[in-house]
């Protein structure tokens, strides 16, 4: 897209090569065109794609990361880029959607090779990997902080989208993998208390970096998600205030047995040790886990399918009838006072 | 979507009513829940929308817009809304396609409700007045400049999308509207030669401005595109940057007279005072006009096709064999040496 606002810096050479005729064209080609696997992306040459759909709904998400914001400035290429589509998967899987592609908005200061090459080939990687190729996309400049916005598509059968709005009293509270780690292992970039308490234990350090860096998208469930959950999320806010939010959406409340809340071993023992309170980890957000509700009888179904993928599923609590807050239960039954459920932006 | 980096900034009450648990999500409820009027859309209580397909192609086109390269950081919130949507619609105007929706990542400094409100006021009366309706969203927090990234989707009857690809040796080159005004605006806006030569006449300098800020984007002509243009993009970077473009995805050349690219009066008289060179024009962008090749038997009815909705489409040139960039020609078949084409971000 236009700008003549940076005419200076973006005035490009006329070549005799009319297949070069600026800068951006270059980069595109260079390192997106490589991505663009599906026939609907036009090899990148048309500033539209086309997603063709036999009658299945098409399920859209967008969500953008911004260095400093969701990521740190020095964290490397390979793994914003990954953040960046796998958030997006995320809520893909979430929905009980194959993945069908994705468009990418990339706000860059600089178009240096040494960081546009991995974040290239790491996020073509990620794309074969979830069988989610780059359909289309932006490339604008911009003084500010690097931002990467991903739009992504899935299918679902009609009608067939698992909301966020058909929790019912009784249903089980289940969740994907483990809860926590990823605000611990922002703790650890940062050098606050997790850093310390872990001085000795590279290997947690590292295992918890990575589940801040690199989101594990389950996307592998989705089919078992649609096919057993009355609604479902992805835990990317914090798990106390998502759960809230899909309360809300389907008008009940939940109470959840903290000691059931899965962790790692890295978080089970730092709450030990009382280095992290439990608090912080239901929170925490950045998890990209699947928050879901499933009528009992079906709870099984749905771990087995985690089983054989080797995806934990855990029951952490049941959907109960009111509108109130979802209740946080210790041990003892007792209530955990949450002094906050989740991020917000604002 | 979450982020504990900034996790002290974006601390949110936990209040008695779970519907108003973050800032995040109040901002969302209360500024665009209004505008997401189409079912898909869940009323945004969700982090996906549904985009119903019965068999047509869903077109797709992302398009970004970043505080001090696209828009001046003064610029009225309810014109940079305008200006967001509309250079995606034009997109799609271009592709042939209807609009179905579009989705919004919204990087945001601050949450003022002075500059929030008129922002998503104007967007929600371009999205009905376009008949795209807001599907779904992400708001962040960014430090850095504003940006405002849409995705927005068409639809097409299957295998009907206008690409750049069709173009052939004899077909007629079509613009819609008037070219380089927006250029003339941006230069009026930043107080250049432009301004000082428009001193004595403020609607002139209104009207240029006006391109500028809010484009026209021609989704009236998109089935007229459709049924007659061979290969059709919108003028986004530069008439003659993207002709280029066009022609090499066709594989084909062109001669353009240059006397016949439609002028406003404004741009009109200016290059023949001499206050501007052509080349300015046609290298500008920011146009958002539709530029399309067409059969010389069809032009006339694409032509009156533009006239029965007030729409000017003028004939510039002819596509011609060839692997050589356009020629543009002056009023004595002389070809102008341009020294840039169109606008390239890096």
């Amino acid at each position: 897209m236009a700008s003549p606002l940076r005419r200076d810096d973006g005035s490009a050479a006329v070549t005799q090569d009319q297949r070069q005729i600026s800068g951006e064209d270059s980069l595109i080609a260079r390192y997106f065109k490589p991505l663009a696997t599906d026939p609907g992306a036009l090899g990148l040459v048309d500033d539209a794609a086309i997603l063709r759909s036999l009658g299945e709904d098409i399920i859209v998400t967008t969500d953008a990361v911004v260095e400093g914001v969701h990521y740190l400035a020095g964290d490397p290429p390979e793994t914003i880029a990954r953040k960046a589509l796998r958030v997006n998967l995320s809520d893909l899987a979430a929905k009980g959607a194959v993945p069908a592609g994705f468009v990418l908005t990339l706000a860059l200061r600089s178009t240096e090779d040494a960081w546009l090459s991995p974040f290239a080939d790491a996020l073509g990687e990620d794309a074969r990997t979830f069988g989610c190729p780059l359909l289309g996309g932006d490339t604008v400049s911009t003084p500010g902080p690097q931002m990467i916005s991903i739009t992504a598509f899935g299918r679902v059968p009609h009608g067939r989208m698992v909301g966020r709005t058909g929790a019912r009293p009784g249903d089980r509270i289940l969740v994907t993998g483990t809860i926590g780690d990823a605000a611990l292992g922002l703790d650890v970039l940062t050098g606050g208390a997790v850093a310390a308490a872990l001085a000795s234990d590279p290997h947690a350090r590292e295992m918890l970096v990575s589940r801040y860096r690199v989101p594990q998208p389950r996307n592998v469930l989705a089919q078992a998600v649609r096919n057993h959950a009355t609604a479902a999320m992805d835990v990317s806010d914090g798990l106390a205030g998502d759960l809230t939010k899909l309360c809300a959406a389907s008008g009940v409340s939940a109470a959840v047995d903290v000691a059931s809340v899965p962790l790692s071993a890295a978080a089970a023992s730092l709450v030990a040790r009382n280095a992290v309170c439990v608090e912080t980890l239901l929170a925490g957000g950045d998890d990209y886990e699947v928050l879901c509700t499933v009528p009992p009888a079906q709870c099984g179904a749905l771990i087995a399918a985690g089983q054989a993928v080797g995806i934990g599923v855990t029951a952490i609590g049941t959907i109960v009838e009111g509108g109130e807050r979802p209740r946080f239960l210790d041990g003892q039954g007792k209530e955990l006072a949450l002094k906050r459920l989740s991020y917000s932006h604002f």
